[in-house]
């Protein structure tokens, strides 16, 4: 059995990628990082120029969402706002979105409008314009997003600019989606007492105004979207910055889980490390760029939990105690590998 | 039971579209064409300004192709050619394109080998890099291909732009992949006097040379690449441009059927009106600029067959009889209604 990070690189390693890739001048980032970007934007029409972001996220039935328990709004606005989510996580404004679309024909109905209505919903709260797509019939719901945002030319927030001393950021409160699935695989979601607890699974809040300041200001050295998980996430961006991280147990903002919901299992701070989801942003700032850091934008706390250091992989300072923090997040070859 | 055209133009009146969009300076054309224009292009790297063009289509097994019976190299260069023969359609140069892939895990080893090494091929062949994706394990195989090339600004080949009088024209000849298809079916592909039939299914030629020579030119009023079959598409373009068609059974440049597939049914003029995945390419061409056609493009004949009428929908003149020839292509949710 293969993980999907070595799935990834073979992928990588087969194809043409930007290391070959001699002929293309107006590649500025091509696969690794939450997005690729392009130059272009439009000529005269601002004196800026601006840099095209892309990128493409699948959204399957039975790994990403549950039909028989999920609403079709949740399906259709998870659906973009998460392929959304990557271009926050660059520091773009989202501008356009593509859909592959493939439903049963029982589908094609009164529960495709119900996807639509979601889908609508987050298009028209980011901004969003349809350019296109593919629908096709298949015994399964299936789903592929590509989303294009434009940021100032050279200016897109990657995963590799993290550096030893910088601080280490995160928007919100981590593992209250995670809280929203457990209760669907356990079931539970039907209880009336579940169901706030069950928005930000469905409708998860994310932050492209954030991605759009932080690039605006130059503050944030490397950023990514928290959709896999803390621990996974952190562990993407040592790997790509090529440092280590050491973050703090007792800082990390997580949720008040119900004491029901501590009874069967689940923890605060496992839930903020290893759940997946939140689609919060996790950047790192130098020491310099820190300080100005407001407490929260907009509403939304800005905590630091770490610091990057030299070396390889992420710590974890817990009750004064260090311990390797391993990358336990979302991966849908491991799906037993989680918790 | 809804069509796949019924379907699609529910997700273009539910979803904000460049019909809305105001605040969406930089599309030049959206949803309903072979792929979408954004402007943008290098500053200061060439002269001449380009626009972007944007392209997405599903691959999946079971639909577009058969994993038991086609080989891993032909489903990796296919995924990427279709979606690629979109931008050939729309006159750009392929640059960039984007994964989607779900598989099960038993096919992520020599199997996802052969796909990655058939993808590989086109990718060459057609000067293109890997600038994104994203992977998961899925019960059966799909792919999402994202495309982008470049035009000069302004000059993408539309299907909106036929104009009563002028010629219609296709590249190649049209029938050849239906037939491969039809041997799959009938489970003759194993038949070793019916590999060279084969070939045009498995590894089709696609016209991106072609379609930027159109573009450069100026010669063609209109353009679409005949995936559907030729009833389908050339209906889209008459659908797209407010216009009616003529084609003239006589001049349709077909394949020869071998006796033997005579026999089981299969007629060369039915191939070529309503077989799909030729990916060659449809254009229309006012007289003016007809004339100056050659009557090939680098070994590709091209030819005309018939021209753009007054009114709406196709006629076929076949043997001195005029009758309406609806579309009956390829589409997913109405698969019992080919041929």
């Amino acid at each position: 059995l293969h993980t999907e990070t070595e799935i990834i690189e073979r992928i990588w390693s087969r194809l043409p990628t930007h290391s070959v890739a001699k002929r293309a001048p107006w590649l500025q980032l091509g696969v690794g990082d939450d997005a690729a970007i392009v130059s272009g934007g439009p000529q005269g029409h601002r004196s800026r120029a601006l840099d095209w972001v892309l990128s493409t996220d699948a959204f399957l039935e039975g790994v990403h969402f549950l039909p028989e328990v999920q609403p079709p709004e949740s399906i259709g606005y998870k659906a973009l706002a998460r392929a959304t989510s990557d271009l926050a996580a660059m520091g773009a404004a989202p501008r356009y979105f593509m859909l592959t679309l493939a439903l049963p024909a029982n589908r094609s109905g009164k529960w495709l409008d119900g996807i639509l209505r979601g889908m609508a919903r987050a298009a028209r709260k980011f901004g969003m314009v349809l350019i296109g797509g593919d629908t096709s019939q298949y015994p399964s719901v299936v789903m592929s997003l590509t989303v294009a945002g434009q940021v100032a030319q050279g200016r897109g927030l990657l995963r590799s600019g993290a550096r030893p001393g910088d601080g280490i950021f995160v928007s919100g409160r981590l593992g209250a989606a995670q809280v929203g699935l457990e209760l669907m695989l356990r079931k539970l979601n039907r209880q009336r007492r579940c169901k706030s607890l069950l928005k930000p699974q469905f409708f998860p809040e994310i932050q492209p105004a954030l991605g759009q300041w932080l690039s605006k200001k130059g503050v944030a050295s490397a950023a990514i979207d928290i959709s896999d998980g803390l621990s996974t996430d952190l562990t993407h961006v040592c790997k790509a910055s090529g440092v280590g991280a050491r973050i703090w147990a007792s800082n990390i903002p997580r949720m008040n889980v119900p004491k029901g919901l501590q009874r069967i299992g689940l923890d605060s701070l496992d839930l903020a490390l290893h759940g997946g989801e939140d689609y919060q942003l996790l950047f790192t700032s130098p020491k310099s760029a820190a300080c100005k850091l407001p407490r929260a934008f907009r509403g939304v706390i800005l905590t630091e939990i770490g610091e990057i250091i030299r070396g390889r992989g992420v710590e974890l300072v817990d009750a004064g105690r260090t311990r390797p923090l391993l990358p336990r997040g979302w991966d849908s070859f491991q799906p037993n590998r989680k918790h």
